[in-house]
């Protein structure tokens, strides 16, 4: 049976980018050598580190001034290290969530935080936008994409912010939705985010940062703690995990191959739109986030009340027919179906076809 | 043309290893997914990682009350955690190379560093032995292999260093000769090391540490920075390198199905005991490091001053005959071989092979 994966992370890649991994895994480009045992500083590895952070430029469309680099430790340890290395006094968090939460957790330790606004009292089920930005803050930081709560700060609601943050640098977590449609990396002085949803698979972080933002703590910064380490030694200072960043160099080929972001913004729209409308017009489902934050990526929905009762019967019927992955997360409950850039819209219709099927078994 | 792999890490990995995480970035146990898009926190996805800690603790034989954890970032991630979490007033260190250096800078941020002796003068072509352990250290941190000198410190001294160790901690970074010989656990209070040398792929390190070792500190430690969270959280506390994770385990199996640290070690004894053998049974090659101080694992080996001009056509003719990685750290020049647990007796014969022929071709 063909399976769905609507896994929220580490989740689906594009096929092609599996099976040349697996390739790589047994020969390397042809020199007789698993990638799993070739070494970093082989003439044939740096090319990889080259290209992957080159289309990640491209891609973005990435100003001058900007380096992106790849370490381990995933998103948490970036909810350390940015404060570590850009906190100095003040710092303002916009809390849309756990990972919000967690971010804010770690900068408490380093300076003060000023949470400008949070939506905690329902249930992070929308973007909260009315708060202003303390302009002697070190940075503003967020997060564009809730997974838990399936939200997603919106194009309209992100010019908000650039305008609202006046000279405040601004810091966004993107683990969950970067290189899922065009973004004004200039507005950034750090992007940074696990790249096991539309980049790799897990053990490898993505780091967008503006080089002139560095260096401005007067704190001690432990060697690999410091971003200008990984910067100077493009990624290379110590081994870095070979293989992730290999398959992410991939993911950036096939992501170019089929059109870029404009493209792939075009194709997430066009599954979210499918899904959404789907669950707006079901009788026994609903959807759980407000409908002007809905996440392109990380689509959640519930039974209604009347129907929760079947929670379990759903699960079952839509395992059975190749599903995986759309339990929602205990925090919210239900379902969730993540559609990053490598899921289909063939995907998307298979898991629309089993709502649809399952809800005329009920014969309401 | 069968290649043999001298890379000093990442490194060479049993062939079986590779082909199976070969066919589980394909289909991950007949799940119809691949391993890089499985959610950690599927229900197939615990077992790997507990069957990995348990045979950690099996061919270790690490006594009760100990841990092993799977993070990301490196040895050199490990530098910084080790006094971040140990370290209140003064630590003491061996030093025996860069590794060791890198080591004692990070720990100097965080509190008194003694370095108990070092083999410097002489381009740490040996582990020196002539010193004593401040009794009023948090701890003393060897490292037990030195991959670019060729050293490592043999169990007669490991036995010594014991001794003198008195009550303080003992913390070592294995990073290059774990699992390649018996070791007594219960003298360490942590051992760590990148694992992309015996173990795994590169993008994940180990770490066997006695829980009530920690917590003794009184500094602030942010929370991916703790060794406790990961503990607490068997290595899941965020989304952990799942694959580096996976051939880990196949590793440890394939240890373990091949007579376990007992007969690793007389495998690694036979392949450095022909190799070494070699090198001083030639006319054109010696060795750099102090023969009691030899490691089994990295043997470095240089042309005799007078055929030093042979350097480069050495290189390509061992190239073509299939070795690969053999060009030794540029601080040391010369050749290394690096034979660890998958390197085959076969691939050190080649080598010895190699040289032997090149050396008749000079019809000295």
């Amino acid at each position: 049976m063909k399976k769905y994966n609507f896994n929220a992370g580490p989740s689906i890649l594009p096929a092609e980018v599996i099976k040349q991994t697996a390739d790589a895994v047994i020969d390397f480009q042809g020199e007789g050598l698993s990638i799993l045992e070739i070494s970093h500083r082989a003439k044939y590895f740096q090319p990889v580190v080259d290209e992957a952070e080159a289309l990640m430029k491209e891609l973005l469309n990435i100003p001058e001034g900007y380096r992106v680099i790849f370490v381990g430790g995933g998103a948490s340890m970036q909810f350390c290290m940015v404060p570590f290395n850009c906190l100095e006094h003040k710092a303002a968090y916009l809390n849309t969530g756990v990972w919000s939460k967690k971010a804010i957790k770690e900068a408490k330790a380093f300076g003060e935080v000023v949470e400008v606004a949070t939506s905690a009292a329902d249930n992070f089920t929308h973007i909260p936008m009315d708060f202003e930005v303390p302009q002697d803050a070190d940075y503003l930081h967020i997060t564009t994409n809730n997974t838990i709560y399936g939200t997603e700060i919106s194009d309209e609601k992100l010019q908000a912010i650039y305008a609202k943050k006046g000279n405040v640098p601004l810091i966004a977590d993107m683990s969950s939705d970067i290189l899922a449609r065009p973004i004004d990396v200039s507005q950034y002085d750090i992007i940074y985010g696990g790249a096991q949803k539309n980049l790799a698979p897990a053990g490898v972080t993505f780091v967008i940062v503006k080089e002139a933002f560095l260096g401005k703590v007067s704190r001690h910064i432990p060697t690999m703690l410091d971003y200008r380490t990984h910067v100077e030694n493009g990624s290379m200072f110590n081994t870095p995990p070979v293989l992730p960043i290999y398959t992410a160099m991939l993911t950036l080929r096939w992501l170019k191959a089929n059109g870029g972001l404009e493209a792939a913004l075009e194709r997430n729209m066009a599954k979210a739109d499918l899904l959404y409308k789907a669950i707006d017009e079901s009788k026994i489902f609903e959807g759980t986030a407000k409908k002007e934050d809905r996440s392109m990526m990380n689509i959640c929905f519930v039974l209604k009340p009347e129907y929760a009762h079947l929670q379990d019967d759903f699960f079952k019927f839509a395992t059975a027919k190749g599903m995986v992955g759309i339990k929602g997360h205990r925090l919210v409950g239900g379902f969730r179906a993540s559609t990053y850039n490598a899921m289909t819209l063939e995907g998307v219709q298979a898991l629309v076809d089993c709502m649809k099927e399952y809800e005329q078994s009920l014969n309401l």
